[in-house]
Protein backbone atom coordinates (compact mmCIF):
# COMPACT_ATOMS: atom_id res chain seq x y z
CA UNK A 1 0.00 0.00 0.00
CA UNK A 2 1.10 3.50 -0.77
CA UNK A 3 -0.75 6.84 -0.92
CA UNK A 4 -3.00 7.63 -3.90
CA UNK A 5 -0.79 9.92 -5.99
CA UNK A 6 -2.15 12.70 -8.20
CA UNK A 7 0.17 14.58 -10.54
CA UNK A 8 -1.11 18.04 -11.41
CA UNK A 9 0.53 20.57 -13.70
CA UNK A 10 -0.15 23.34 -16.17
CA UNK A 11 1.79 23.48 -19.42
CA UNK A 12 1.78 25.39 -22.70
CA UNK A 13 0.47 23.84 -25.92
CA UNK A 14 4.05 22.67 -26.57
CA UNK A 15 4.49 21.00 -23.18
CA UNK A 16 6.53 23.66 -21.36
CA UNK A 17 6.11 24.53 -17.68
CA UNK A 18 7.91 27.88 -17.99
CA UNK A 19 10.35 29.79 -20.20
CA UNK A 20 13.92 28.59 -20.70
CA UNK A 21 14.92 31.06 -17.98
CA UNK A 22 12.50 29.19 -15.68
CA UNK A 23 10.44 32.30 -15.31
CA UNK A 24 6.90 31.40 -14.34
CA UNK A 25 4.22 32.22 -16.89
CA UNK A 26 0.52 32.47 -16.16
CA UNK A 27 -0.71 29.44 -18.06
CA UNK A 28 -4.22 28.84 -16.70
CA UNK A 29 -7.07 31.06 -15.52
CA UNK A 30 -9.48 31.57 -12.63
CA UNK A 31 -11.44 28.33 -13.05
CA UNK A 32 -8.33 26.20 -13.11
CA UNK A 33 -6.90 28.11 -10.16
CA UNK A 34 -9.99 27.23 -8.19
CA UNK A 35 -9.92 23.59 -9.36
CA UNK A 36 -6.29 23.27 -8.16
CA UNK A 37 -7.18 24.93 -4.84
CA UNK A 38 -9.98 22.38 -4.32
CA UNK A 39 -7.65 19.54 -5.18
CA UNK A 40 -5.05 20.83 -2.70
CA UNK A 41 -7.67 21.15 0.02
CA UNK A 42 -8.81 17.57 -0.60
CA UNK A 43 -5.33 16.05 -0.32
CA UNK A 44 -3.36 15.09 2.77
CA UNK A 45 -0.07 16.34 1.35
CA UNK A 46 1.37 18.35 -1.56
CA UNK A 47 4.86 17.79 -2.91
CA UNK A 48 7.18 19.88 -5.10
CA UNK A 49 10.84 19.66 -6.02
CA UNK A 50 13.57 22.03 -4.89
CA UNK A 51 13.77 23.46 -8.44
CA UNK A 52 10.21 24.72 -8.14
CA UNK A 53 10.89 26.19 -4.68
CA UNK A 54 13.96 28.04 -5.98
CA UNK A 55 12.36 29.37 -9.17
CA UNK A 56 8.75 30.04 -8.12
CA UNK A 57 8.84 30.17 -4.29
CA UNK A 58 5.26 28.85 -3.97
CA UNK A 59 3.54 28.76 -0.57
CA UNK A 60 1.25 25.88 -1.66
CA UNK A 61 -1.35 27.01 0.85
CA UNK A 62 -5.07 26.52 0.28
CA UNK A 63 -6.25 29.91 -0.95
CA UNK A 64 -10.00 29.74 -0.37
CA UNK A 65 -10.99 30.68 3.23
CA UNK A 66 -14.04 28.47 2.80
CA UNK A 67 -11.93 25.42 1.90
CA UNK A 68 -9.56 26.12 4.80
CA UNK A 69 -12.54 26.30 7.15
CA UNK A 70 -13.87 23.06 5.74
CA UNK A 71 -10.54 21.36 6.49
CA UNK A 72 -10.63 22.64 10.08
CA UNK A 73 -14.18 21.33 10.48
CA UNK A 74 -12.86 17.86 9.78
CA UNK A 75 -10.02 18.43 12.27
CA UNK A 76 -7.32 18.69 9.65
CA UNK A 77 -4.78 21.51 9.54
CA UNK A 78 -5.79 24.49 7.37
CA UNK A 79 -3.24 23.38 4.80
CA UNK A 80 -2.16 19.91 3.70
CA UNK A 81 1.33 18.78 4.71
CA UNK A 82 3.69 20.62 2.37
CA UNK A 83 6.67 18.61 1.17
CA UNK A 84 9.87 19.52 -0.67
CA UNK A 85 12.02 16.88 -2.38
CA UNK A 86 15.39 18.38 -1.70
CA UNK A 87 18.29 15.89 -1.80
CA UNK A 88 20.90 18.54 -0.90
CA UNK A 89 18.84 20.45 1.68
CA UNK A 90 18.94 23.64 -0.34
CA UNK A 91 15.51 24.98 0.60
CA UNK A 92 16.06 28.63 1.64
CA UNK A 93 15.03 29.33 5.23
CA UNK A 94 13.08 32.29 3.87
CA UNK A 95 11.04 30.17 1.41
CA UNK A 96 7.30 30.90 1.46
CA UNK A 97 6.59 27.19 1.83
CA UNK A 98 8.30 27.33 5.27
CA UNK A 99 6.96 30.70 6.33
CA UNK A 100 3.43 31.12 5.01
CA UNK A 101 0.29 29.50 6.35
CA UNK A 102 -0.39 26.98 9.11
CA UNK A 103 0.34 23.30 8.93
CA UNK A 104 3.17 20.80 8.77
CA UNK A 105 6.14 20.82 6.42
CA UNK A 106 8.41 17.95 5.48
CA UNK A 107 11.75 18.30 3.71
CA UNK A 108 13.04 15.06 2.19
CA UNK A 109 16.84 15.06 1.94
CA UNK A 110 19.53 12.49 1.17
CA UNK A 111 22.39 11.33 3.38
CA UNK A 112 24.79 13.63 1.57
CA UNK A 113 22.93 16.78 2.68
CA UNK A 114 24.99 19.13 4.86
CA UNK A 115 24.04 18.40 8.52
CA UNK A 116 24.17 22.10 9.36
CA UNK A 117 21.59 22.83 6.63
CA UNK A 118 19.48 19.98 7.95
CA UNK A 119 19.61 21.38 11.48
CA UNK A 120 18.67 24.84 10.28
CA UNK A 121 15.70 23.47 8.30
CA UNK A 122 14.53 21.50 11.32
CA UNK A 123 13.46 24.79 12.90
CA UNK A 124 10.72 25.01 10.28
CA UNK A 125 10.04 21.51 9.07
CA UNK A 126 10.39 17.86 9.80
CA UNK A 127 13.43 16.65 7.87
CA UNK A 128 13.39 13.07 6.63
CA UNK A 129 16.71 11.61 5.52
CA UNK A 130 16.05 8.96 2.94
CA UNK A 131 18.45 7.70 0.26
CA UNK A 132 22.21 8.00 -0.24
CA UNK A 133 22.92 10.60 -2.92
CA UNK A 134 19.38 11.52 -3.76
CA UNK A 135 16.03 10.95 -2.11
CA UNK A 136 14.77 7.39 -2.55
CA UNK A 137 11.24 8.12 -3.61
CA UNK A 138 9.89 4.62 -3.05
CA UNK A 139 11.00 4.56 0.60
CA UNK A 140 9.98 8.16 1.11
CA UNK A 141 6.47 7.46 -0.12
CA UNK A 142 6.31 4.53 2.31
CA UNK A 143 7.32 6.90 5.11
CA UNK A 144 4.47 9.20 4.16
CA UNK A 145 2.04 6.29 4.24
CA UNK A 146 3.18 5.48 7.80
CA UNK A 147 2.45 9.08 8.77
CA UNK A 148 -1.16 8.62 7.67
CA UNK A 149 -0.86 10.40 4.33
CA UNK A 150 -3.34 8.64 2.06
CA UNK A 151 -3.52 11.16 -0.79
CA UNK A 152 -0.50 12.94 -2.20
CA UNK A 153 -0.54 15.66 -4.84
CA UNK A 154 2.58 16.28 -6.94
CA UNK A 155 2.76 19.83 -8.26
CA UNK A 156 6.04 19.65 -10.17
CA UNK A 157 8.39 20.55 -11.63
CA UNK A 158 9.37 18.37 -14.54
CA UNK A 159 12.22 16.56 -12.80
CA UNK A 160 10.07 15.51 -9.86
CA UNK A 161 7.18 14.51 -12.14
CA UNK A 162 9.60 12.40 -14.17
CA UNK A 163 10.88 10.69 -10.99
CA UNK A 164 7.38 9.63 -10.01
CA UNK A 165 6.27 8.73 -13.55
CA UNK A 166 9.38 6.70 -14.35
CA UNK A 167 8.86 4.61 -11.22
CA UNK A 168 5.16 4.10 -11.83
CA UNK A 169 4.40 6.04 -8.65
CA UNK A 170 1.21 7.81 -9.67
CA UNK A 171 -2.48 7.10 -10.15
CA UNK A 172 -3.80 10.22 -11.85
CA UNK A 173 -2.34 12.81 -14.19
CA UNK A 174 -4.13 16.15 -14.51
CA UNK A 175 -2.77 18.48 -17.15
CA UNK A 176 -4.05 21.94 -17.89
CA UNK A 177 -2.97 23.02 -21.37
CA UNK A 178 -2.82 26.77 -21.87
CA UNK A 179 -3.52 28.46 -25.20
CA UNK A 180 0.06 29.58 -25.74
CA UNK A 181 3.35 28.40 -27.15
CA UNK A 182 6.47 28.98 -25.06
CA UNK A 183 9.00 27.07 -27.14
CA UNK A 184 12.64 26.36 -26.37
CA UNK A 185 14.82 23.28 -26.57
CA UNK A 186 15.96 23.83 -22.97
CA UNK A 187 12.72 25.12 -21.42
CA UNK A 188 11.42 22.86 -18.60
CA UNK A 189 8.82 20.37 -19.77
CA UNK A 190 6.16 18.42 -17.91
CA UNK A 191 8.42 15.37 -17.68
CA UNK A 192 12.17 16.00 -17.89
CA UNK A 193 14.84 13.69 -16.45
CA UNK A 194 16.25 10.96 -18.66
CA UNK A 195 13.07 9.99 -20.43
CA UNK A 196 12.02 6.58 -21.67
CA UNK A 197 13.78 5.11 -24.66
CA UNK A 198 11.72 1.95 -24.84
CA UNK A 199 8.00 2.18 -25.61
CA UNK A 200 7.31 -1.00 -23.68
CA UNK A 201 8.23 0.85 -20.48
CA UNK A 202 5.75 3.69 -20.97
CA UNK A 203 3.23 3.68 -18.12
CA UNK A 204 -0.24 2.83 -19.45
CA UNK A 205 -2.61 5.79 -19.39
CA UNK A 206 -6.35 5.84 -19.90
CA UNK A 207 -8.03 9.07 -20.89
CA UNK A 208 -10.54 9.90 -18.16
CA UNK A 209 -11.66 13.43 -18.94
CA UNK A 210 -11.14 16.09 -21.57
CA UNK A 211 -12.79 19.46 -21.83
CA UNK A 212 -12.35 23.19 -22.19
CA UNK A 213 -11.52 25.15 -19.03
CA UNK A 214 -10.88 28.89 -18.98
CA UNK A 215 -9.43 29.52 -22.45
CA UNK A 216 -7.46 26.27 -22.45
CA UNK A 217 -8.00 22.55 -22.01
CA UNK A 218 -8.06 20.25 -18.99
CA UNK A 219 -7.14 16.59 -19.53
CA UNK A 220 -7.15 13.86 -16.92
CA UNK A 221 -5.60 10.45 -17.37
CA UNK A 222 -5.64 7.51 -14.98
CA UNK A 223 -2.82 5.02 -14.83
CA UNK A 224 -3.66 1.53 -15.97
CA UNK A 225 -2.29 -1.26 -13.78
CA UNK B 1 -0.33 37.82 -48.87
CA UNK B 2 1.18 34.49 -47.96
CA UNK B 3 -0.16 30.91 -47.97
CA UNK B 4 -2.54 29.78 -45.21
CA UNK B 5 -0.25 27.82 -42.90
CA UNK B 6 -1.41 24.85 -40.82
CA UNK B 7 0.92 23.31 -38.24
CA UNK B 8 0.09 19.69 -37.49
CA UNK B 9 1.85 17.42 -35.02
CA UNK B 10 1.34 14.56 -32.61
CA UNK B 11 2.94 14.68 -29.17
CA UNK B 12 2.89 12.76 -25.91
CA UNK B 13 1.05 14.08 -22.84
CA UNK B 14 4.32 15.76 -21.85
CA UNK B 15 4.85 17.52 -25.19
CA UNK B 16 7.43 15.19 -26.77
CA UNK B 17 7.53 14.30 -30.48
CA UNK B 18 9.77 11.26 -29.96
CA UNK B 19 12.22 9.72 -27.49
CA UNK B 20 15.49 11.44 -26.64
CA UNK B 21 17.12 9.17 -29.23
CA UNK B 22 14.71 10.68 -31.78
CA UNK B 23 13.17 7.31 -32.33
CA UNK B 24 9.65 7.66 -33.68
CA UNK B 25 6.88 6.42 -31.40
CA UNK B 26 3.35 5.63 -32.50
CA UNK B 27 1.50 8.43 -30.74
CA UNK B 28 -1.89 8.52 -32.45
CA UNK B 29 -4.26 5.91 -33.90
CA UNK B 30 -6.28 5.07 -37.03
CA UNK B 31 -8.72 7.98 -36.82
CA UNK B 32 -5.98 10.54 -36.45
CA UNK B 33 -3.99 8.89 -39.24
CA UNK B 34 -6.96 9.32 -41.53
CA UNK B 35 -7.54 12.92 -40.36
CA UNK B 36 -3.92 13.78 -41.20
CA UNK B 37 -4.21 12.04 -44.57
CA UNK B 38 -7.28 14.15 -45.40
CA UNK B 39 -5.49 17.30 -44.32
CA UNK B 40 -2.51 16.42 -46.52
CA UNK B 41 -4.76 15.75 -49.49
CA UNK B 42 -6.47 19.10 -49.01
CA UNK B 43 -3.24 21.14 -48.95
CA UNK B 44 -1.14 22.42 -51.84
CA UNK B 45 2.13 21.64 -50.09
CA UNK B 46 3.55 19.84 -47.04
CA UNK B 47 6.76 20.91 -45.35
CA UNK B 48 9.13 19.16 -42.91
CA UNK B 49 12.62 19.91 -41.63
CA UNK B 50 15.77 17.99 -42.48
CA UNK B 51 15.82 16.58 -38.92
CA UNK B 52 12.52 14.80 -39.56
CA UNK B 53 13.77 13.47 -42.92
CA UNK B 54 16.93 12.09 -41.31
CA UNK B 55 15.24 10.51 -38.29
CA UNK B 56 11.88 9.32 -39.69
CA UNK B 57 12.38 9.23 -43.49
CA UNK B 58 8.71 10.01 -44.18
CA UNK B 59 7.33 9.87 -47.74
CA UNK B 60 4.54 12.37 -46.88
CA UNK B 61 2.40 10.89 -49.65
CA UNK B 62 -1.39 10.82 -49.47
CA UNK B 63 -2.17 7.28 -48.34
CA UNK B 64 -5.84 6.90 -49.30
CA UNK B 65 -6.32 5.87 -52.97
CA UNK B 66 -9.69 7.60 -52.86
CA UNK B 67 -8.15 10.92 -51.78
CA UNK B 68 -5.42 10.61 -54.42
CA UNK B 69 -8.09 10.01 -57.05
CA UNK B 70 -10.03 13.02 -55.80
CA UNK B 71 -6.92 15.18 -56.22
CA UNK B 72 -6.46 13.95 -59.78
CA UNK B 73 -10.11 14.73 -60.56
CA UNK B 74 -9.39 18.36 -59.74
CA UNK B 75 -6.27 18.22 -61.93
CA UNK B 76 -3.82 18.33 -59.05
CA UNK B 77 -0.91 15.90 -58.67
CA UNK B 78 -1.67 12.80 -56.62
CA UNK B 79 0.42 14.24 -53.80
CA UNK B 80 0.84 17.82 -52.62
CA UNK B 81 4.21 19.46 -53.29
CA UNK B 82 6.58 17.98 -50.69
CA UNK B 83 9.08 20.41 -49.23
CA UNK B 84 12.19 19.95 -47.08
CA UNK B 85 13.73 22.88 -45.16
CA UNK B 86 17.35 21.89 -45.50
CA UNK B 87 19.82 24.79 -45.13
CA UNK B 88 22.87 22.56 -45.72
CA UNK B 89 21.38 20.39 -48.50
CA UNK B 90 21.75 17.23 -46.45
CA UNK B 91 18.67 15.41 -47.72
CA UNK B 92 19.86 11.89 -48.68
CA UNK B 93 19.30 11.07 -52.34
CA UNK B 94 17.69 7.85 -51.16
CA UNK B 95 15.11 9.62 -48.94
CA UNK B 96 11.56 8.36 -49.37
CA UNK B 97 10.34 11.91 -49.82
CA UNK B 98 12.39 12.06 -53.07
CA UNK B 99 11.68 8.54 -54.24
CA UNK B 100 8.15 7.58 -53.28
CA UNK B 101 4.94 8.73 -54.95
CA UNK B 102 4.18 11.13 -57.78
CA UNK B 103 4.33 14.89 -57.56
CA UNK B 104 6.74 17.79 -57.14
CA UNK B 105 9.42 18.18 -54.50
CA UNK B 106 11.13 21.37 -53.35
CA UNK B 107 14.28 21.48 -51.24
CA UNK B 108 14.92 24.86 -49.62
CA UNK B 109 18.64 25.42 -48.99
CA UNK B 110 20.82 28.35 -47.96
CA UNK B 111 23.69 29.96 -49.88
CA UNK B 112 26.21 28.03 -47.82
CA UNK B 113 24.95 24.64 -49.09
CA UNK B 114 27.57 22.64 -51.02
CA UNK B 115 26.88 23.28 -54.78
CA UNK B 116 27.66 19.62 -55.57
CA UNK B 117 24.96 18.49 -53.13
CA UNK B 118 22.58 21.02 -54.65
CA UNK B 119 23.28 19.68 -58.14
CA UNK B 120 22.74 16.12 -57.02
CA UNK B 121 19.42 17.01 -55.38
CA UNK B 122 18.27 18.81 -58.52
CA UNK B 123 17.87 15.40 -60.16
CA UNK B 124 14.94 14.75 -57.83
CA UNK B 125 13.62 18.10 -56.72
CA UNK B 126 13.50 21.79 -57.44
CA UNK B 127 16.13 23.41 -55.22
CA UNK B 128 15.42 26.93 -54.01
CA UNK B 129 18.38 28.85 -52.58
CA UNK B 130 17.05 31.35 -50.09
CA UNK B 131 18.97 32.93 -47.20
CA UNK B 132 22.66 33.20 -46.32
CA UNK B 133 23.48 30.71 -43.55
CA UNK B 134 20.04 29.25 -43.08
CA UNK B 135 16.83 29.33 -45.06
CA UNK B 136 15.03 32.66 -44.77
CA UNK B 137 11.54 31.40 -44.07
CA UNK B 138 9.75 34.67 -44.79
CA UNK B 139 11.22 34.93 -48.30
CA UNK B 140 10.79 31.24 -48.90
CA UNK B 141 7.10 31.38 -48.03
CA UNK B 142 6.76 34.28 -50.48
CA UNK B 143 8.39 32.11 -53.16
CA UNK B 144 5.83 29.40 -52.47
CA UNK B 145 3.02 31.91 -52.81
CA UNK B 146 4.38 32.93 -56.24
CA UNK B 147 4.27 29.28 -57.27
CA UNK B 148 0.56 29.18 -56.53
CA UNK B 149 0.77 27.44 -53.17
CA UNK B 150 -2.15 28.79 -51.18
CA UNK B 151 -2.23 26.24 -48.34
CA UNK B 152 0.86 24.91 -46.61
CA UNK B 153 0.94 22.18 -43.97
CA UNK B 154 3.90 22.02 -41.57
CA UNK B 155 4.47 18.53 -40.22
CA UNK B 156 7.48 19.18 -37.97
CA UNK B 157 9.78 18.63 -36.30
CA UNK B 158 10.14 20.91 -33.31
CA UNK B 159 12.85 23.13 -34.78
CA UNK B 160 10.86 23.86 -37.93
CA UNK B 161 7.65 24.40 -35.96
CA UNK B 162 9.51 26.84 -33.69
CA UNK B 163 10.83 28.75 -36.75
CA UNK B 164 7.33 29.28 -38.08
CA UNK B 165 5.75 29.98 -34.69
CA UNK B 166 8.42 32.45 -33.59
CA UNK B 167 7.93 34.46 -36.76
CA UNK B 168 4.15 34.41 -36.52
CA UNK B 169 4.00 32.42 -39.75
CA UNK B 170 1.03 30.18 -39.05
CA UNK B 171 -2.75 30.33 -38.95
CA UNK B 172 -3.75 27.02 -37.37
CA UNK B 173 -2.17 24.67 -34.88
CA UNK B 174 -3.47 21.10 -34.70
CA UNK B 175 -2.05 18.96 -31.93
CA UNK B 176 -2.87 15.34 -31.30
CA UNK B 177 -2.00 14.41 -27.71
CA UNK B 178 -1.36 10.73 -27.18
CA UNK B 179 -2.12 8.92 -23.92
CA UNK B 180 1.51 8.34 -23.02
CA UNK B 181 4.43 9.99 -21.29
CA UNK B 182 7.79 9.89 -23.06
CA UNK B 183 9.79 12.16 -20.74
CA UNK B 184 13.34 13.41 -21.15
CA UNK B 185 15.02 16.77 -20.76
CA UNK B 186 16.56 16.43 -24.22
CA UNK B 187 13.74 14.68 -26.08
CA UNK B 188 12.41 16.73 -29.04
CA UNK B 189 9.35 18.80 -28.15
CA UNK B 190 6.64 20.34 -30.28
CA UNK B 191 8.44 23.70 -30.31
CA UNK B 192 12.20 23.64 -29.72
CA UNK B 193 14.64 26.32 -30.89
CA UNK B 194 15.40 29.24 -28.58
CA UNK B 195 11.94 29.69 -27.15
CA UNK B 196 10.27 32.91 -26.04
CA UNK B 197 11.47 34.60 -22.89
CA UNK B 198 8.96 37.43 -22.95
CA UNK B 199 5.26 36.64 -22.57
CA UNK B 200 4.31 39.71 -24.59
CA UNK B 201 5.82 38.02 -27.66
CA UNK B 202 3.75 34.83 -27.39
CA UNK B 203 1.55 34.49 -30.49
CA UNK B 204 -2.11 34.80 -29.50
CA UNK B 205 -4.01 31.53 -29.79
CA UNK B 206 -7.73 30.92 -29.65
CA UNK B 207 -9.00 27.46 -28.81
CA UNK B 208 -11.06 26.30 -31.78
CA UNK B 209 -11.72 22.63 -31.09
CA UNK B 210 -11.08 20.06 -28.40
CA UNK B 211 -12.24 16.46 -28.29
CA UNK B 212 -11.28 12.84 -27.86
CA UNK B 213 -9.85 11.06 -30.90
CA UNK B 214 -8.66 7.46 -30.86
CA UNK B 215 -7.51 7.02 -27.26
CA UNK B 216 -6.05 10.53 -27.09
CA UNK B 217 -7.09 14.14 -27.61
CA UNK B 218 -7.18 16.43 -30.63
CA UNK B 219 -6.87 20.17 -30.03
CA UNK B 220 -7.03 22.89 -32.65
CA UNK B 221 -6.05 26.49 -32.07
CA UNK B 222 -6.30 29.41 -34.47
CA UNK B 223 -3.87 32.29 -34.35
CA UNK B 224 -5.34 35.62 -33.33
CA UNK B 225 -4.19 38.58 -35.42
Amino acid sequence: MRPYIIINAAMSADGKLSTRERRQVRISGADDFSRVDQMRAACDAILVGIGTVLSDDPSLTVKSPFLREERKMRRADENPVRIVLDSDAKTPLTADILRKGEGKRIIAVSEKADPRRVMALQEYAEVIICGEDSVNIHSFVQELQKKGIATLMIEGGGTVIWSFVSQGLFDELNIYIGSMIIGGKTAPTLADGKGFIDESLFPGLTLDHVGQMDDGVLIRWKRRE
